[in-house]
C-alpha cells in the first residue's frame, strides 16, 4: 500500500455527553505526509477515564472518536523511511501502540521546564482531539487511527501479546512516570490504596522497585484477588474492614508499627488522601496518583505534612520512555504480571455503549473493543 | 568552678496555662556528672512558639520554665575534659549555644529511619521538659540552664555576637533543615508566604541556595522591610493586596508566567497553602514549614497535587548538623544578613510577662529575656 | 546466667602475619557491664579480607582474633534489660548476628558529614581490635565473642537459617550500602563485575531494585552458575571469553546497543575499572565496591568521565540499618536468593587454617568455622 | 529584509590544521526556510578549544569556519513568525545568542536516556560543521553565521551587554551544567581547580550555590585575582605554591580538617585529577569539568573511591536551559561577576591568527574576533 489511499471506515462518535455513541463512517485520508502513519485497530481499551469523558467531568471537545489505549498493525505510511520511536524501521503489518499525547515541543513546560507530560498545547489522541475535520480518524473506537508524524510509535516484538499492552493499557506507564518521579528505594515498605488498574499498576511498580512488603487496601474481592495474583504480599479489603483505624493497625503491624515508607494513592477520591497520610510514618512519602479528575477537595491538615515531615507528590500522564521500560516489563515478566489475562470483556464496535457501561458498572477487569471484529 | 556547686537562681516558672509566669528560686545542681554542663544565660530569645505554649495550645507538661533559644556561659562542667559538638574544648566561661532537641538514639526514628527530628522520645528544653523536680533549670528563662551530657553544645567564635545567634532563633535551623530536605536548585524562582521569623530565615537559605528572583509574600510593613534588607528581589504587602488573585499575578510575571520553581509557606494558617498551591509552576516544590502547630485543616484538593505535579513537603526541627551551617553563615555574612540588628526589645527577667505580651501582639521583630541584666 | 562469669574458652590467634593460627585459651570475662554481652559463637564466616589481613595486606594490630561475620547466641547479659538494636529485648539464648563497626559516634564523619562509615576511630571487631588486653575475645575465630554495649546486635528470627546470615556475609550488607548511594531505579539495565561473594550480593541488589537485565561477568563457572542460580538474566564467563572487546559487544546487544545503564565493580582488580567504564553508556553509573584493600592505580582516563558524563562512585563498609534491610531480605527470600546453601565447607576451630586455605585457593563458595564444634 | 537575499561575505577558514586560517568569500544564503536565521556577527569569542581545534588535537572535518562563542544580530529570518526558544516573537535587528549545539532528537541519547548533551549525531556549530557546502556560514569567525531551524536562540535584553555573553562563553553553560548534574547544597566548601574561564564559570556557579567557602586553585597571579573579584573566598597560587601537599594543607585548614565536600577539576590535565581527589573528604564530590580534550590516562587508584565513599562524576556540553540561566545570571549579577570586564583582547577577522596565538599563549583573560569591525 501507498500513500495514496482510499475507502472509509466506521468509527463509534461521541457527539453528546451523556448519550449513545454512534457509528459514523469517515473517510480514509488521501495521503499521507512523511512521517504519518494510518493504523488498522485491533484492540482498542476502555479506560475508566472514557467513563468521565462520557458524562462530561472533563471539559473535552466535541465530536470525539474516544480511545487512547489502542493496539493495530500498519495499514500505511505517509513514508517508507518512517522509523518507531526507538529507530526501527516500520512496515506495512508492524504491530504498534503508541503514546497518547503529543507534545508541542515549544512551550515553556517542553523546554524550560523538561516536563512535557505539562505542555501547555499538548494534544491527547481520544480526548481533545475533535473528529469533525480531517482526518477525523484520532481515536482509537474506530476501524482505522490516523498517527500525526511527531507521535511516539512502539513496534511490538511478536512475543508480547496486544492483551498484554491493552491490558496494562495507560494505567503503567502513569504508574511508571509517578515511581520515577517519586525514587522509591529497595526494601521500602509500600502501602497502594485502591485495586482497579491504576493500583494494580501501581502494585507492579513498587514490587519492580524493591517493595517489601507490598499492601494493597481496595476492593471489590476480585480486583484484590487479582492484587494477590500480581504478588501482593497483603491485601486489605475495604468491604470486610470498613473502619479506617482498623485498617490503619493492620499497616502498622506489617511495617514496624509506625507506618508504611511509601503510601500511593490510585483511588481518585479525595478522602482516601486524608486517610493516606494517617498510614505514612513520620518522614514518608505519598504519591498522589490516581486523582486525573478533579473530584473536589478534602479538609486536609498542613500540620501533618510539617510534623511528620511528609513528601507529598503527584504525576501526570508519561513520557514515550515509560513506554519503553512498560513494553519490555510486559514482555518480560508476563507470568509475574499476567496483565493479559486480565481482559474479562471484549465487544464489537456497534456495542460500544453496552462497553462503556460494563466499565461503568465496574463489571470489568478490562474491556476491549475490536473495530474490526 | 569544680563539678561541685552550691547556691540558687530565678526562673520564670509557667505553673498553669494562661497565667503569667512567676519568679521561682531554684537550687543550682549540687553535682555535675561527667558531660553535663551548667549555663548561666545571657540572652533568652522569646520564640512565638512560646506564645502558643503560654496559650496552652501545645499539650505540655507543667510547670515549665521556657525558653530554647538561648546563649549562655559556661558557669561549671561536670568534667574538665568536655568538648562541644564539634570537639573543641570547653571551659567555664565560654560563650554557648546549643540544640534545643535531644533525640534518643534508640527508637526506630533516631536508628532504622535516620530521622532523629521525630524521634519518639525526644526532649526538648523548654518545651516538654517540666522543672518540678531536679535538676529544674531546663529551660532559658532562668538565670542558669542545666544541659544533660548529650545536648549538642557549641562554642560559639568571638567574632559571632549572643544577638545574632538569637535574633536568627530557631527559625534559622529549621529553614535549613527544611532546604535541605527540598534538594532546591540554583537559579530556581522561589516565594515566601510570610514575613516573619520563620519567613526571614526562609529567605535567607533560599538566596544561599541560590533563588532567582527571592520573592516575600507578607506583612506587616515593617517585616517587609526587613525582607528586602536581607535581600528579597520583591515583597508583597498583603495589606496592600488583600486579594490572592492579584497577588498570584505578581508572581506570575516575575516569574515566567507559570508560577514559581518553589513556594515555601511560614504562616501556619492553613489558607495559605490553598494558595501556596496555586503560586507554583507544574512540577514546582511546595515547603511547608511553618505548621509547627495544628491550626486544624483546609479544603485541599488532591487532584491540584495529581495534576500540577507537585512536590509538597514538610520538615520538623532540626539535627545539630544544621547548627554547624547556621552559625557559619552567621558569623561569615553578617552584612547581608543583619539577624544582630533585629533585637527591637529587650527584658529583664521579672518583666518576662510583658516580653510575651509584646511578641504576642506581634510589636517585636525578635524580644529577649536577659535573666542576669 | 548472670553478669558473674567464669571459666575460658579457645581461639584462634594471629599472633604474626603469614604464620598459622594457633588456638590460645583465654578467660572469660569476669564481670560483664550494661549493655555487654557475652555471645557462644555458632558460626563465623571466612571473608576473603580475612585471608588478606592474614598476609599482612593491611595494617592490623596483631596479635588479632579475626572474623567478622559470625552468628552465635547469647551466652551472659551486662544487663537483664539489653535490647537488640530494634528494640527487641534480648535473653540468653536468643540467636543474633551485629554489625562489625563500632563508629564513635563523635567525630566530624560521624557527627557534621553523617558518614559513620567512615568514623576516624572506628572499632571493627576481628579487624583492628588486638586480643592482648581483656576482654581479648573480639573477633569470631572462638568460642566465646564479647560484644561492647554500642555494638548493633539482631536477634535472628526462627525463620532464618544461621547459614544465610553467614552465607551472605559481610558482602551483603556492603552491597545494599553502595546501591543505597547510588540510587538505581528499576529497570535500569545493570553489569556486574565479579562472580565473587560481593559480585553475588550486588546481583541481588541490582534485582531488588529493578535491574533489567542484570549480567554478571566474572568466574570460575561454578560461581558463574550461583549467580545464574540467584536470577542473573546473562551470565559471560571471563574464562571463555578472555577479550575485553568480545565481552563489551555482548553487553551492548544486551543494553541496547550504547553500554549498560550500571556497572558495579565486584572485583577489586584495577583493571576491571578500566573496562567497566567502557560498559557503562553515557550518562551511566559505575559503583566501585570492590576495591577494599589497596591493589594499587590503573591509568585511568579522566576523559571519559567528562565525554561520557559518568557518575562514579564508591561506598564503604555498612551502617546498622543495611542489616535491618538484610535480614528481612535474607529471611523473606529464601527461594530468590539461597545463601543459605553457600556454605561449602566446615570446619572445627583447629582446622581454622585449613579453612583460610581453602578460601585464598577459591576452592570454596563460603566457608565458616564451627568452634563449638 | 525578506527571505531573499544576495550578497556575499567574508569568513576566516581553516582548511589546514596548524596552517593559517585564510579570509574566505561566501555567498550569502539565496534563501531561509521557515525557521533559519541569518546573523550579522558583532562579536566573535574564541575558546580555548578553538587553539585545540586549530592544533588538530580533535578528529574535526575541515574545512572550517571556527567560532562557536558568538553573539550577533538578526539579519534575515526566513519566516517572519520565528520565535526565540523562550517564545519571544525575533526580528531583524535583534541582538541574540544561540546554542552551539543541535541535538539530532531522535537518537537513543536524546530520548530514550534525555541527554541531548550526548546526542548520537550532535551538530556543533563552528565544531563539526564543514563549511565547503552551503549553506557555509556554520561558525562565528565571519561576517555572517547561518543558522538552521533548530537552533536555540535567545533574544538578549537590552541590559545585558554583548561582552558580557562572549566573556562568559561556552564555560559557563557548561558548568551549570557540571554543577546541575552533582546537585551540590548550600554551605559546602568547594575547592575549584583550575582559573580559567571554566575554573572561573565553576566559581560562580559553586557560588551561586551556596559554597562556603569558595577556593581556587590555579595561576597565574591575574587570573587569580580575577577569581577574587569574582569573590572567592581564598585562591592558591600554584607558582608560589608548587607543592601539592602543601596545597591540600591550606584546603584542609579551610574545611575543617578534613577535606572539601565539593572539588571542581576546570584544568584538564590528567594528573589534576590525583590532586583532586586527595582534596575531597571521605564522602565528597569530584566533577570533572574540565577533560574535553582527551588529554590520556593518570595513573588513578579506584581504592580511594570505595574507601573515601567518593561521587565522581562528569558533565558534557550543555542543554538550551543553561543558556536561560545564563543569560539571566550575567544579566542580574553584573556586579557580583563582571564577566564583560573580562575581554582584554579584540580583533579584526584578518587579524584572527593573531587572536589565536595571543589565547594559545595564555595572555588573555579573553579574546575577541569583530568581523564587522
Amino acid at each position: 500500500m501507498s500513500s495514496s489511499l482510499s475507502g472509509s471506515c466506521q468509527c463509534a462518535v461521541m457527539a453528546e455527553f451523556n448519550r449513545p455513541l454512534r457509528i459514523h463512517e469517515y473517510p480514509l485520508p488521501k495521503e499521507l505526509a512523511p512521517g504519518e502513519l494510518l493504523i488498522e485497530v485491533e484492540l482498542a481499551g476502555i479506560c475508566g477515564t472514557d467513563v468521565h469523558l462520557h458524562k462530561g467531568q472533563l471539559d473535552v471537545p466535541l465530536p470525539l472518536i474516544m480511545g487512547h489505549e489502542t493496539v493495530g498493525r500498519v495499514a500505511a505510511l505517509g513514508d517508507s523511511d518512517t522509523k518507531d520511536w526507538l529507530g526501527r524501521p516500520l512496515a506495512v503489518g508492524d504491530r504498534v501502540a503508541f503514546t497518547v499525547g503529543r507534545p508541542c515541543g515549544k512551550c515553556r513546560y517542553c523546554r524550560v521546564y523538561r516536563l512535557p507530560s505539562r505542555c501547555l498545547h499538548r494534544q491527547a489522541y481520544g480526548v481533545n482531539t475533535p473528529c469533525d475535520k480531517p482526518p477525523h480518524l484520532l481515536g482509537g473506537y474506530g476501524q482505522y487511527q490516523f498517527l500525526h508524524a511527531d507521535t511516539a510509535v512502539f513496534k511490538l516484538p511478536d512475543d508480547l501479546p496486544s492483551e498484554a499492552v491493552v491490558g496494562a493499557g495507560c494505567a503503567l506507564v502513569t504508574a511508571l512516570h509517578g515511581f520515577e518521579r517519586m525514587k522509591m528505594h529497595s526494601a521500602e515498605s509500600v502501602v497502594v490504596q485502591g485495586a482497579g488498574p491504576v493500583g494494580l499498576a501501581a502494585l507492579v511498580c513498587a514490587q519492580e522497585a524493591g517493595a517489601r512488603p507490598a499492601i494493597v487496601i481496595g476492593g471489590p474481592r476480585d480486583r484484590l484477588e487479582n492484587c494477590r495474583r500480581f504478588g501482593a504480599d497483603l491485601t486489605i479489603d475495604i468491604e470486610e474492614m470498613p473502619d479506617a483505624e482498623a485498617r490503619r493497625k493492620i499497616v502498622l503491624d506489617a511495617t514496624g508499627g509506625l507506618g508504611a515508607d511509601v503510601v500511593v494513592e490510585c483511588v481518585g477520591m479525595p478522602q482516601a488522601v486524608v486517610e493516606g497520610w494517617e498510614l505514612c510514618r513520620d518522614g514518608g512519602k505519598y504519591l498522589v496518583l490516581g486523582h486525573y479528575g478533579d473530584a473536589g477537595p478534602a479538609l486536609l491538615n498542613p500540620h501533618l505534612i510539617t510534623r511528620k515531615e511528609l513528601t507529598v507528590l503527584g504525576s501526570w500522564g508519561s513520557e514515550p520512555q515509560h513506554w519503553t521500560v512498560a513494553l519490555e516489563l510486559l514482555r518480560t515478566c508476563r507470568d509475574r504480571y499476567p496483565f493479559h489475562e486480565l481482559i474479562t470483556h471484549r465487544f464489537g464496535l456497534e456495542r460500544v455503549n453496552e462497553a462503556l457501561d460494563a466499565v461503568a458498572r465496574w463489571e470489568t477487569s478490562k474491556a476491549v473493543v475490536l473495530p474490526n471484529g
